[in-house]
């Protein structure tokens, strides 16, 4: 049986995220906007309220990690049997979990975690990955031909625990030596190319929200064993 | 007084780095080899013992930093007055004290470390960068305007103090991560465009020399204050 192809999408917070998918989705979806945190301002697309949320094929959530839970619960009693939702936290495992938890079983569930942001996509979608972690359902099958075909961005298929496992390599690393160069300020008179590298990956994740930050150093699993062995390492090596 | 220009040169230490250095001197000044470890191999450069230094308006080092000390020892009689002495040690502090320790006083000084290797001077050494750190005479200014106009390198003067402190946030740093990367193994299924940035500074310094990697490290005195803070900032973070 082939299932109808998603039409229409509800990405619910508005924030920076929520406002670089909009504008790569809106010419091929059609895109209503919801954010329970605030007014979406000055936007062309339609604006829904949460309790309208039954009315779209995708559901994308696209809030902070502190505001995950509160918001699963808000929009659990407004959806329908096979609505397909989707996370795009930038931790997989504890987002997975409360997904699954406090979604009821006639949603499909996709976790999704795009590596890029709208610094590092400014110059387009194309050839930029994206994680997805199928959990429930097999609607994923036509997201990712979707986000494969029409917006050129390569999938990485992988599980919640993995995910979180190599994040922690990448991602938390990075993110903890952005935050430990920023308090040591360095401005070195003394550069080599390597350091010059090195500055210019951590200046990427330096302009980070906060709470991505915090996710991503405190929010995955894997964080205290990897910063532990790191510190051994660097005071030994 | 107008000093003549330098016309001749001795290379002390002829492996990667020395080899690199006559490459680019070879067309200007007349080089000679000299490797107290190892026969300087295939070269059609000029080969001459320790003994005959003194034919050389500058005498250059580039050995590596655990055989320094042993090579001052061994050159310090066969120097004359007004000859120029440049290390090009990857610190400058210690290798500074040895030289004003160990060589006779009627020989000039000068400090240098060019930030750049083979690997990263591939593409040429124009606007790569040197430091210079002038320890005695005056001689050094017409080397600098010798590296400045016919190499095309950036000139950065420094202290030997301010040099090591800088580096140890620059290269020993750099080294440190580079070292405690390799022994986390990380091949993650999941890349940041940061990450990736951040893994190539990385990998400039993971083909150094493992002299180099403890001079950096270890011999840098400015490197246990900066590891106990980093490792600090790494843990609370």
């Amino acid at each position: 049986m082939s299932r109808p192809m998603p039409r229409s999408v509800l990405i619910i917070g508005f924030g920076a995220f929520g406002r670089l998918m909009a504008a790569h989705l809106a010419p091929h979806l059609a895109v209503a906007v919801c954010d329970p945190a605030a007014d979406p301002g000055n936007t062309d697309l339609q604006v829904v309220q949460v309790a309208g949320a039954a009315a779209f094929d995708i559901v994308v959530l696209a809030v902070p990690v502190p505001a995950f839970a509160g918001c699963l619960r808000q929009i659990a009693p407004h959806l329908r049997p096979g609505q397909i939702v989707i996370d795009t936290c930038s931790i997989k495992q504890e987002p997975a979990r409360l997904m699954q938890q406090l979604l009821p079983p006639h949603v499909q569930l996709l976790g999704c975690h795009p590596l890029f942001g709208p610094q590092s996509a400014r110059p387009g979608l194309a050839g930029q990955r994206v994680v997805l972690c199928p959990l429930r359902g097999t609607g994923w099958r036509r997201i990712a031909a979707f986000l494969r075909h029409r917006l050129g961005l390569q999938i990485v298929l992988s599980s919640p625990e993995e995910h979180d496992r190599h994040a922690a390599l990448t991602q938390g690393l990075t993110h903890l030596l952005a935050h430990a160069m920023r308090e040591l300020a360095p401005h070195p008179k003394i550069r080599t190319r390597s350091f010059d590298l090195i500055m210019e990956g951590l200046d990427m994740v330096g302009q980070d929200a906060p709470e991505v930050f915090h996710a991503v150093t405190r929010g995955n699993p894997h964080m205290p064993a990897l910063r532990q062995r790191l510190a051994q390492l660097l005071s030994q090596g």
